[in-house]
C-alpha cells in the first residue's frame, strides 16, 4: 500500500529539477493587480531524464513537435524551453531551424542534453528569436519558482494549473510527481491547445513511463471537450530523473491518473467562458465504441452546451444528439438521469412540474452528471464537457485583437 | 431551352393546390407589429399527388416521419398537415397514434387521401390534440394564403421563407414549382430542424421526382451548417399533381436546384444569431471524400465561426481545422484565399499589414468565399456556414423559456 499527499509549490518539490520564467516582451498585458506574467519558461533537470510524450493528432503538428520527433526513440533530455504567445505552427522547415538556432544560443549559458522546446499562442508567425534569447540572461537556472513558471505558460487561461503529489510507500521510501499545465480553449478529445509538463523523481523504468502516461492521458485530457477543436501544439511530456530511488508501479499509476484527471478538470473549469462542468456518461450501449461516439457528441453539441448555460432541462436536445450520433439506439429503451433524478424513460417521457423543478436545481450546480442508459448492451464511456456562454464568443472573437 | 421567372406569393401560384393556416393557441407570442402568426397549417391538392421525400438521418426520427414511412412506396397523397411549437418527437408509439387520431378528425371536414403530417418545435411532449383539432373549423380549405402559411411553420426563424418559379418551355407550355421552408438553428449537413414543402403542377414522372429531389437536397440543405447538430424532424417533401400537363427534365432540375439552394441560403442567413454567410471551398484534396470532411469541419468549427464573427483574419484557425480533420494534407502545399486575396501559402506564411488590411475588408462583407487548395489531387467540395455570435448563445440558452 501507499499514501498520496498533495503538496503546494508544484514543480519545486521534485528532487533534482529546477524551473523558472521571465518576460521578454511577448506578453504585454498586465494582470488585474498590475503584475506582468512571464512569457518564456524552462524546466531543467540536473541529470538527463527519460522521456514519455503524447502529442496532438492534428496533421499540421507545430514545429516544436517536429523538432522533438527528430530525436531517436528512448532519448534522454535535461531541458524543456517553453514560450507563450507564439505557437511556431505552420512555419514550415524554418520553424524547426529557428528552434535549433535558439537552443544553440541557450547552450552558451547552460549544459544541454537533447533539449526540448514547447510553444503555444498564435499560429503562423516565426518565433521572435532575438527577443526570446534575451530570456537566457535572466533565467535563474538553479531556481525553483513553480507558481511563476505555471503562470508564464498561460494564454487564455484565467488561473494557473499546477499540482504536486508526494507518494510514500509502506517501506518509508517516497517520490514526487508534479505537473504544470495550460489550456482553456480548443480542448477536445484529442487534447487541443493544451500543454502539460509532468516531472518525477521516481525511479520509474522507461517502459512503465510510456504505458502509464498513455493510460493517464486517455482517461483525462482525451475525455474533455471545450469546443471540439484540435490544435497544432498539444503536448504532454513526462520526465523522470530517478533521483529519489523509490518506485511502485501501482502507486505511480494512481498518482499520475489523479494528476492528469485533476488538471483536465481544471482546464475544463477554465474552459473559455464556461460556467459549469458536466460529466456525460453513456452506458448500456451496444459496445464501448458506440458509447464513446455518443458521449463525445454530447459534450461537443452546441445545442446541449447552450441548454446547459441556460439551465434548461431540455432533455430533447440530449436525446436528439444521441440519435444524431448514428449509433444503435431505441427511444423506448433509453433512460436519462441528471444526477439521481429520472429525466426521461420510455414510460415517463414528459417532464412534470415537480421533476422539472428538481432538474432546475441540479442544473444550477457548478457540476453535475448526465447519464444516458441505452438499455442495449454493456458499452460505456464518460466524457466531460462544459457549457457555452456569451463569454466564449467574446473571448474567441477578440482573441488576437 | 426554357425560361425561369420568379413569382411572388409562393405556393399560391401552383395550379390545383390550396394552402392555409390558423392559430390554435400554441404560438402565443405576437410579432413586433402586434400580429400573431398561425401555428397550424395545411397544403392540399385537388387531386392525389405523387410524392418524393428526404428525412433526417437522426435515429430518433419523430412520429410524423414514422407515420409517413408506414405508407407503401409510391403512395399518393392530397394533404399535408403541419404544426409548429411541438415536434412530436420521442413520443413513442403514442406519438404516431396521435397523428392517426388527429387525421381521422380532419377527415370529417375534407376528403383525405393518405394524409401526411409534419411537426416542428420542442421535443418530448405529446401533441395537444384537442387544441390542434380546433384548427379544422377555421381552415379555409379552398384558400391560397402562402405568406401566412409560410409564417405559420416558423419557430426561431426571423423571416418567412417562400419561393416560386414559373418555368416556360420553348413550345410555350409552362409549369410552376413553389416551396416554403422553415429553419434557422440546428442546421447541419444532415439538414436539421428544417422543414421544406415543395409543390409543383409539372407533369413530372414519379421516377424523376426522387432522383431530382435527392440531387437538389444533396447540393443545398446537406451543405449548410449553422451549428452541426441534427434534429429529429427534418423533412423535405415534393408533391406533384401534374395539373399543368407540361414538363421538361432539365428545366425542372435547374429550377428545383435553384429553389432548394436559395432556401438553404435563406436558412443560413437566418442562422440563429448569424451575421454573415461563408462558402468553404476545399479543392486539390486527395479525393472528394477528404475535401468534404475538411469543408464540413470548417463550417462547423467553433473557433472558425467565432473568428468570422470577430472579423479576424486568423487563418491559423482555418489551417488548424484542416489539420484536425484527419485528411491528407501538407503545410507546404496548402494555399488559402479569402475571395481573391492570397492569405496563406507555403511561400507567404505571415500576413503582412497590407494583406491583413485587405482581409479585414473582405471579412466585413455579409458573405465571402474561403478557398483552401490542398495541392494534392482533384478532390473538391463546398459547404456553407455562418458565424457564431452572442445572439446564438442567447437564442439557444433561452429557447424554451
Amino acid at each position: 500500500m501507499f499514501q498520496i499527499l498533495s503538496l503546494k509549490n508544484g514543480l519545486d518539490n521534485v528532487q533534482g529539477f529546477f524551473n523558472g520564467s521571465t518576460n521578454v516582451g511577448l506578453r504585454t498585458k498586465p494582470n488585474e493587480d498590475g503584475s506582468l506574467d512571464g512569457d518564456v519558461a524552462f524546466i531543467r533537470s540536473e541529470v538527463p531524464c527519460d522521456v514519455a510524450a503524447r502529442f496532438t493528432t492534428n496533421r499540421f503538428a507545430a514545429a516544436p513537435i517536429k523538432h522533438f520527433q527528430r530525436y531517436p526513440n528512448d532519448f534522454q533530455t535535461n531541458f524543456i524551453l517553453i514560450n507563450a504567445k507564439n505557437a511556431n505552427a505552420m512555419t514550415g522547415a524554418k520553424g524547426v531551424e529557428d528552434i535549433d538556432d535558439l537552443l544553440n544560443k541557450l547552450e552558451s549559458q547552460i549544459t544541454l542534453h537533447n533539449p526540448i522546446m514547447s510553444s503555444t499562442g498564435v499560429i503562423g508567425y516565426r518565433l521572435p528569436l532575438e527577443k526570446l534569447s534575451t530570456a537566457f540572461d535572466h533565467f535563474d537556472f538553479n531556481g525553483k519558482q513553480s507558481e511563476k513558471t505555471a503562470r508564464a505558460i498561460m494564454t487564455t487561461d484565467s488561473f494557473k494549473k499546477e499540482i504536486c503529489f508526494k507518494i510514500t510507500l509502506d517501506n518509508g521510501d517516497s517520490f514526487h510527481i508534479a505537473a504544470i499545465a495550460k489550456g482553456a480553449g480548443m480542448i477536445n478529445p484529442a487534447m487541443a491547445t493544451m500543454l502539460c509538463f509532468i516531472i518525477t523523481d521516481a525511479d520509474i523504468p522507461r517502459g512503465d513511463m510510456d504505458e502509464l502516461l498513455g493510460n493517464a492521458v486517455e482517461n483525462s485530457f482525451n475525455r474533455i471537450s471545450v469546443d471540439g477543436d484540435t490544435s497544432t501544439n498539444d503536448t504532454v511530456l513526462l520526465l523522470a530523473n530517478k533521483a529519489s530511488g523509490a518506485y511502485d508501479k501501482e502507486a505511480f499509476r494512481e498518482a499520475l491518473n489523479k494528476i492528469t484527471f485533476e488538471l483536465a478538470m481544471m482546464i475544463l473549469r477554465d474552459g473559455e467562458g464556461a460556467t459549469k462542468v458536466v460529466a456525460f456518461e453513456v452506458k448500456g450501449a451496444a459496445n464501448n465504441e458506440d458509447a464513446k461516439k455518443a458521449s463525445m457528441l454530447l459534450s461537443n453539441s452546441l445545442l446541449v452546451k447552450t441548454a446547459l448555460f441556460g439551465e434548461d432541462p431540455n432533455w430533447g436536445r440530449i436525446a436528439s444528439t444521441i440519435g444524431a450520433s448514428g449509433i444503435e439506439c431505441d427511444e423506448d429503451k433509453l433512460v436519462i438521469h441528471y444526477d439521481n433524478l429520472l429525466i426521461y424513460s420510455g414510460d415517463q417521457r414528459e417532464l412534470d412540474k415537480e421533476r422539472e423543478e428538481k432538474a432546475y436545481k441540479i442544473m444550477k450546480q457548478e457540476s453535475f452528471h448526465i447519464t444516458c442508459d441505452l438499455g442495449l448492451g454493456n458499452g460505456s464511456y464518460t466524457s466531460y464537457g462544459c457549457d457555452l456562454s456569451y463569454d466564449y464568443v467574446k473571448i474567441n472573437a477578440e482573441y488576437r485583437t
